[in-house]
């Protein structure tokens, strides 16, 4: 799973980062039938990867992206009949499934533009950074939909608590960047000129840590979504013996008592 | 279901947003072992409407509810039997249990005293604005009770965080206008003189939007409460398959080819 | 259950409210195999302590904890089985469980370093003040972990969004105190020297309701973690109606009458 340019989105990887964009910056960065079941299936291939430890999802052109196109998604979608219907929603919906089990870190790179299912796959990233002129919008009862699309009630509101979340779903209103950062969704808002750097080195010391371990953290954010306190627990005792027995646990170790940086090597 | 002026709570129907507020301003609108049972079955029958597309719950005379009644219901209640108690809560708890289940986004206008009952009818709105000398009680400990009454335990701590619903729930102390708004509890402060006009321009906006599948978002907002995200992406997908084939949806993409805004109706 | 000097944390008991804290400050109270055990037989008691009504864990020496000692703990780690290393990941997961389950109301006093299992004892903690110098990091990651120790991936989402735990727990890093106070981690900053005073200060407001039904409450806080919304408001119809029989319910409605303070006995 090599950097290549692919049909509907860029993907170039470095260092054991993969940076991947949508491909249509004249028209914002659109979804369309391919780029989902694209999107989906790199994502869903990323989980045997070994040399991508974590993803940063870049703008291009300004905008991150405006979300299912008008002319090649909605309009079809309005002569689909119901099969045809749940099938293009659990494509979607496979697309964040890949995301959240793929294994490994993806940071969303916001600026501009980040609407519908761009406002879909920023939310299931992991961690999203954005520029001032950021503005997401979950904007589906804006187009005679629901809110919930993709997972959005399910994970928008535990990043930025029910009540913001359902404002957003119900209105479809932008949510600006000093918005974002200040109820949870942004972890941090940088210009627009340093919005790539900071993102690939966030991703960096990401890389530079246990990956393997890393994987497991995300994996268990999701498992333990709806267990009890008490499975959380027992989950979390079973996943971290198993990283204790790691050899980058014992690479730490090592560098503690030689007193230097430990070199994590993933397994 | 049209506006009347039921007995415990005043109630209109404009535009198709319902404005309800409790009926009993010298004393701050306490709840009594009626107006539970009376809310209870308004938000019951709600679920039916096909005229009220929103729910604004609002003041009266400066406050909004000083919650359970003490001579009408507490006195009463430490007389109780068992049996008879939870009969009492069990009411109290479907009171949520139907604003949760009533299929329509219900605002809470929030002034002055919001204590007990009144705080949570405020919690189990979907939106909520407040003036700043709204004081936000859930002060069941300082009667002698327990934080969790009607669905506090698990409502507060999703709406401002677990941290912050510990210390309301364990001190029963007011929470400020700012600190909800700072916290994710209200989702605007607005003076008081504008509080009315913003909950129903808000209410407006909402019902303005998909009707139907608006009251699929506050569907799958409590449906997903404790799914798995796999299981909350695949309900999502089904739910917004049906709305896909609702005619709004259509209408949205007919009105945007025309350059046009859409007119929603509903279906 | 009296105040006594443990052998690895201190602890001293006064009008119901137990101050604990490590007691190696020249090692910024590292955690050992002993202490782990002492802390989780220590918090199991306390569930059937009748004299202890809230504890307070306090730093010392202006640490908190800095977590599993480095020679201590993990040396001796990276040489065990798989069935000894999942024995320790399960001890220190008990004592997790035994403080959520405990019954009293836990008030972390965080000053200093605060990390890795010193962290997790204030996430598992019910209320949090830190003073301006607290540093809280999960850093299990910096070690060769996963973030995933000890329920973190399941309660610090909770506490301060999913995000923001998300950031936390892939780069380790520190969380000061004011990043901790606007995300909900932290109740309240407060200075070094007014730390311990404003801790016993919540304690005793706390220890004076009614604690019977402040037990119920900490109780149904993690009872209804995964429950569904109707279960959850079922399951507090019960708690309460519990309560409700309760004496405190009864003192606090005639003090009310005569116009008096309740003062409450705890059953």
């Amino acid at each position: 799973m090599t950097g290549t340019q692919a049909e509907h989105f860029r993907c170039t990887v470095a260092g054991g980062i993969a940076r991947i964009a949508h491909d249509r910056p004249e028209r914002k960065n659109p979804f369309t039938f391919d780029s989902y079941a694209a999107l989906r299936d790199w994502f869903r291939g990323l989980a045997y990867s070994e040399d991508i430890h974590a993803v940063v999802i870049l703008p291009n052109g300004g905008n991150f992206s405006s979300g299912g196109d008008v002319h090649d998604i909605i309009g079809p979608l309005t002569r689909m009949s119901m099969k045809e219907l749940l099938a293009f929603t659990r494509m979607t919906g496979d697309l964040v499934k890949a995301m959240v089990h793929c294994g490994k870190p993806v940071i969303a790179a916001v600026d501009g533009v980040c609407a519908g299912a761009g406002a879909i796959m920023a939310m299931a990233s992991d961690l999203r950074l954005a520029t001032p002129e950021a503005r997401t919008a979950f904007l589906f009862n804006r187009v005679g939909l629901a809110g919930c699309d993709m997972g959005a009630c399910a994970m928008l509101p535990r990043i930025i608590g029910q009540g913001r979340a359902a404002e957003l779903l119900y209105t479809g209103r932008a949510m600006s960047a000093e918005e974002g950062e200040r109820w949870g969704f942004f972890n941090r808002v940088v210009a627009a000129e340093a919005l790539e750097g900071e993102a690939v080195k966030l991703a960096e010391r990401i890389v530079a840590g246990p990956t393997f371990a890393n994987s497991m953290t995300k994996t268990m954010l999701a498992q333990e979504w709806n267990m009890s306190l008490d499975q959380a627990i027992e989950a979390e005792a079973q996943a971290q013996a198993i990283c204790m027995q790691g050899r980058d646990f014992t690479r730490a170790y090592e560098a503690f008592v030689a007193r230097a940086k430990p070199v994590f090597e993933g397994d």
